[in-house]
């Protein structure tokens, strides 16, 4: 067993992605001390009886005293709050970070409430399920994805090796950018995709001429994948929204020119210029599976009716 | 092994559903013969290699000669041309069923080939996976995927009641539905996610800001759901959307007016409004859990890195 990175580490919000990070830490021996926080009492009696960390607060400073690093994991509209109640608890040479899905607005929230000595590293895990709570986690979430570091200009090179270190050795692999650019990246890859899975989703139950019944029964022809990123935590995604809103309009800009393209090729028969935007699209995924990024399996690696049945007999 | 329920069926193109119902006639002893046809040289010799069928014709109207069962498994866009073809050949009483994703065009153009006698029943399976070509198909994709059939008001009910059989001895409960009825549900639950996996993946490829590397490698915040139905077979789609195009404009209509509202919302920061819409899509995703038609495993059960290799280890 490597031996410990960091004597204590604070995890500031206990759900899918904070208690992956317990079960993971755990496993690869990263702290000799992990304490937890979490803003409900329910929450926190989860995370108890699951024994996600060493030892448990209400109060986040609490959490946060003395500890070496403190990654804040609630949804990102809480932060700057939250940095206000931990920063007099932080001691000096502590590493500050998050996994918030923004990066730019975390600085404005957060930047301001670090003391100075303290080591603030904003960080985004590019990594998730669509369930969420503290019994969703586990250890090898962020095995193969990748974490993004956005250090500011005058971070502390050291403190941005040993966070680079965790998250290695949590399984990911680490990049590092400009938070703008961030932002920038994550609209395309992740903020547009939820958007519009929400969208469609929403607009699938709302129709008069084809029931909700319907709608779920049929769905194998290609809506239910859509709806499950349209079941994330409607809270967390609420705030990613509102604090990557330049980003995302300027992407969500650019889709709805691309689709009103098509819709007028739809409309006037335009037959050749379907096929060629249909053609050009395979490379795109053939690219993420061998980034190590998606299976190869046809469906996701989705069980079929009787191959579910025998998984079943041979668990 | 109950007794086979037709004497001799053909396949009229052989790709992954054609392929698929060959597997899973064979497994569950459907028909005494199975013969196949395909356009293309190459799949024909797969075919072959693959042991697909008995027979196999590069004619479609020799495969159809003596059918008791004639299945259209290519594009929905040759179906008026190869209806035309194997309309001489069909023998009295034979019945002549089909796959495509679209029902009313289909009728339009394979109807008045259809010889007195012959009963034409259009049909769609609504299962399938991005992939395609006689090497995709396997005995299980039917399993527990609903297949609805269109029969118009003059079908012939044994022949009906027969086709039904077949379906559900391939794995599919069967829907009895309009042709009209069918384009509209199909329309939601399929051609519009298509259309927008499809547009997105190409705005996602077509960035100065953001490079496609960077779009691989970040793709698993969500954008990498989207590319496995945008990867689905090009002529295979553009003929769905030649082809049912009012209700994809009429869906896609309501699509977008939903998106403008949150673009809105995005715009004037209404978290309300984004809370409230991205509350409301968790309830679908149950549903489609519950009805049968979707795993309820976190990430479609996909496997992440160290599960990926041991599983590759214990298999």
């Amino acid at each position: 067993m490597r031996s410990p990175l960091f004597d204590r580490v604070a995890i500031i919000g206990l759900g899918l992605i904070g208690s992956s990070l317990c079960h993971v830490m755990r496993r690869e021996n990263l702290a000799s001390e992990v304490a937890g926080s979490a803003r409900s009492a329910a929450t926190l009696k989860t995370a108890e009886r699951l024994k996600l960390c060493d030892r448990l607060y209400a109060d986040p400073a609490e959490a946060a005293a003395n500890a070496d690093l403190v990654i804040l994991c609630s949804p990102v509209g809480t932060y700057g709050a939250l940095a206000g109640k931990i920063a007099p608890a932080l001691k000096p040479g502590a590493i500050v970070s998050d996994v918030g899905s923004v990066k730019s607005t975390v600085i404005r929230d957060v930047g301001p409430h670090i003391p100075e000595g303290v080591h603030f590293i904003p960080g985004h895990p590019i990594a998730g399920t669509e369930h969420s709570g503290p019994e969703a986690g586990f250890a090898e979430l962020f095995d193969g994805r990748w974490a993004i570091l956005t250090p500011l200009p005058d971070s502390d090179a050291p403190a941005l090796e040993q966070l680079k270190s965790f998250w290695e050795r949590c399984g990911s692999p680490v990049e590092i950018m400009t938070p703008e650019h961030h932002d920038l990246v994550l609209a395309i890859t992740s903020h547009l995709p939820h958007l519009i899975a929400y969208n469609i989703v929403g607009t699938a139950s709302d129709l008069e001429t084809v029931t909700e019944k319907e709608v779920m029964k049929f769905s194998a022809g290609g809506f239910r994948d859509f709806t499950r990123i349209a079941s994330s935590d409607p809270t967390m995604w609420r705030d990613v929204f509102l604090n990557n809103k330049d980003a995302v309009l300027e992407m969500l800009g650019r889709f709805t020119e691309d689709l009103t393209e098509l819709q007028r090729a739809i409309r006037w028969g335009d037959g050749d210029k379907l096929f060629d935007k249909f053609s050009q699209t395979r490379a795109v995924r053939r690219g993420i599976i061998e980034a190590g990024q998606e299976t190869a399996d046809p469906d996701f690696g989705r069980k079929h009716g009787t191959q579910r049945e025998s998984a079943k007999k041979s668990a």
